[in-house]
C-alpha cells in the first residue's frame, strides 16, 4: 500500500450564502463537474427551486441547507415587495411548501424547511419582514456549520470501525459535494485516510446520473484519495475477488426501524454484500432520520424522467427510473450519525 | 396484460455468408445501433477481427460463425495468392490462432475455429487451395443453420419451463443479434411469446457498452415484445417489488460443473435472484460448454479498455472494466441447451 497525502484544501465549499448586501446563494452546479467547476449566483429562490430540481445542487444535508437558502432569497424579495401581514404569511407557507416539495424522498429538504418556518413563524407580524430575512439569512449560515461539524463527527466515528489498509465500496456520491463540505459517507473515508488506514476507495458509477463516475470520482481524485471507477454492475465482481473490505454509503432518509432510502442501487449492493459478508455501513447527519416513519415503506420514491436513462428512447419501449430505494434494516451493519454508531434498528430511539 | 403480436420477420439476420462470386461476409454493425442498422460487408478476415475487437459482431454463438467466417476469407485470398503448401498451412495455423484468440472469454470462438481446423487441416495439400475455400464457405452456412436451429431448439425448451404472464428479466443481449437469428436468452421470450406467455420484458442497460439498451431493447421493440430498459442498478428493487418471474441470460462459456462466464453483472443478478427466490436460467448452445474446464476458476477474464467506462478519465482516476464475471453453478437454477433443460452441475456430463 503506498501512502498518499490528503489534501483536503483542494475540495471547494459545495454552498454558502453571502450576506454583505444582497444576499446571494452560491453553489456548485453538479450538471457539469467533472468537466467545469462552474460556482452558479442565485438570488431569486426560484433558481434555487430549479437547480435542486434539476440536481444542480443535490445530496440529502446539501438540499437541507438550500432549502433553507431558498427561502431566505424568498424573504429578500418579501422584504422589497413590501406585502402585508396576511400576504406574506400566505405567500412565505406557500413557497416554503413548494421549495419542500421538489424533491420527495430525502427528508432533509423538508427537515430544514419546518426548522425556518419553527424560527420564523409569525415573526414578521412582530419584528417586520427585515427580521425574517435576517433570522433566515442566519440559520442558513447555521446549518452549514452545523452540517461541517456533524460531518466530521460522522467522520471520526465511522473512521474507528475500519482497519488499516480498508478497500471501501460507496455509491453515488455521499462526499463534500452532497453537503456543506466534508460529506458524510466519503466524510468517514477522509476521517480514515487521515489516520493512514484508506487503501482505495472503489466508486460505482451510479447510472442514470453519473453521481459517481462525475462526483465522486472527481472529489477523491481532487482530495488525493486513490480511487477506482466501476460500472454499477461490476460491484458483485468485486466483492466475490475480495477487493472490497466494506460498504459505505449515505443516505437520503431513515425510518425509526433503520430502513434506508438511498440512491437506486443501493439496496442491491447492500444484498450482495451480506451475501459475501461484508459489512455494510450507512453514514448520515441524524437530520436524516424520519422518526415519524415507523418503517421504510412508507417512503415516497422519486420517480425521474425516463430521458435520464435514455436522451432518445425507441419508439414502443418503457423506461423505469426511479431515483431511489430501501434497504431493510437487516442488511445494515451500522447507522453512523454524528451522535455515534447504532445498530439499524435502534436509530428511531438514538433521537 | 394485453395481448401482443409477435413480429420476427422484422428482425434482421445478424451474420450470413454470400458465396454466389466472391466470398463476402455481411454482419450488422452492432456498435451503431439503435441508430442506424448498417450491414458491414467484409472481404479480407482482418476486416472481421476487427469487427469481433471492437463489438461490431459479439454474442458467443455468432463469434463462432464470424470467426469460421473470417477464415473462410482468409482461404479466398490465400487461394488467389497461390500459396505453395507448407506456407499456406502454417498461415492457415497463424491465421486461426489469430482469428480464435481475438477475444478470450466467449468459448464459441475457439470452437468454430477447432472445428474449421478439424475439417480442412491437409485438405489444401490433397485438394488444393479451392476446395479448402470451399469447405469453409459451406462450413460457414452449415454452422449458421445449425445456430438457429439450436436456437429455437433452446426456445422451445426454455418456454416449457415459464408460466403464462412472465415478466422476465435479461441482462445483456442474448438475442437474436447474439446469433444467427432467433437468440438463446432471447429465443426462450420469443418461443414463449408465441406461446402467449410473455407479459413483459426487463432489459438491463448492461454498462458499459449498452448491449441491453441498445441491442436488447431494439430487438424486442422490433419483434414487437414489450420492453422495459432500466439501469442495472435498478434490478434489485424491481425483484423486491415482485415484478420479476424469472431471470434468462446468455453464456459466453460454461465449466463442465456448470459455473457459467456471461457479461460482467450477470453474477451480481444470479445472488439478487437467489435472494428473491427468482429461478436464474442460463440459455446457450451446447458448444458454449467448455468440457475441459472442471469449473470457473480457470475461466479467463476479458478486461476491456478504461475508455470504454470513461471516455474521458480523470486525472488519477484508475477505471476497473471486466467484460464478463462467474457466476457459480449453485446460483444457476438450470441450463438450457437445444438438447433440453439440465441441472447446471450435469452440463458437463450431458455432451
Amino acid at each position: 500500500m503506498d501512502a498518499f497525502n490528503l489534501h483536503l484544501e483542494n475540495l471547494p465549499r459545495t454552498i454558502a450564502l453571502s450576506t454583505d448586501g444582497e444576499a446571494v446563494l452560491r453553489y456548485i452546479d453538479q450538471r457539469v463537474l467533472p468537466q467545469s467547476l462552474v460556482i452558479a449566483q442565485a438570488t431569486h429562490w426560484e433558481e434555487v427551486v430549479d437547480a435542486i430540481d434539476t440536481l444542480s445542487v443535490r445530496g440529502a444535508p446539501a438540499l437541507g441547507i438550500a432549502g433553507v437558502g431558498a427561502l431566505t432569497l424568498w424573504a429578500q424579495d418579501a422584504q422589497r415587495r413590501a406585502l402585508d401581514g396576511k400576504a406574506y404569511e400566505e405567500e412565505l407557507s406557500q413557497v416554503a411548501e413548494a421549495i419542500a416539495s421538489v424533491r420527495p424522498t430525502a427528508v432533509n429538504l423538508r427537515w430544514g424547511i419546518e426548522r425556518a418556518l419553527n424560527e420564523v413563524g409569525g415573526l414578521a407580524a412582530t419584528e417586520g419582514a427585515a427580521a425574517v430575512t435576517q433570522a433566515l439569512s442566519q440559520l442558513t449560515c447555521r446549518l452549514i456549520e452545523e452540517d461541517e461539524a456533524a460531518n466530521r463527527a460522522i467522520g471520526r466515528n465511522g473512521a474507528a470501525l475500519l482497519e488499516p489498509g480498508s478497500r471501501i465500496l460507496t455509491h453515488c456520491n455521499a462526499g463534500s459535494l452532497a453537503t456543506a463540505f466534508y460529506g458524510t459517507a466519503l466524510g468517514i473515508i477522509y476521517s480514515a485516510a487521515a489516520q493512514g488506514k484508506i487503501e482505495r476507495v472503489y466508486a460505482d458509477e451510479t447510472r442514470p446520473v453519473g453521481q459517481g463516475a462525475r462526483l465522486t470520482a472527481w472529489e477523491l481524485t481532487q482530495a488525493g484519495v486513490p480511487v477506482t471507477l466501476l460500472c454499477d454492475n461490476m460491484a458483485a465482481s468485486l466483492m466475490a475477488q475480495g477487493q472490497v473490505d466494506a460498504v459505505i454509503v449515505g443516505a437520503d432518509r431513515i425510518a425509526a426501524n433503520g430502513d434506508t432510502a438511498n440512491k437506486i442501487g443501493t439496496y442491491g449492493l447492500a444484498v450482495l454484500a451480506q451475501y459475501h459478508s461484508i459489512p455494510f455501513y450507512v453514514a448520515a447527519p441524524s437530520s436524516t432520520v424520519d422518526a415519524t416513519l415507523k418503517d421504510g415503506s412508507a417512503i415516497v420514491i422519486e420517480q425521474r424522467p425516463p430521458s435520464e436513462v435514455a436522451p432518445d428512447p425507441l419508439p414502443g419501449m418503457d423506461v423505469w427510473n426511479p431515483a431511489f430505494d430501501v434497504t431493510p434494516t437487516q442488511l445494515i451493519s451500522a447507522i453512523i450519525t454524528q451522535n455515534g454508531v447504532f445498530s439499524p434498528s435502534a436509530i428511531g430511539a438514538s433521537l
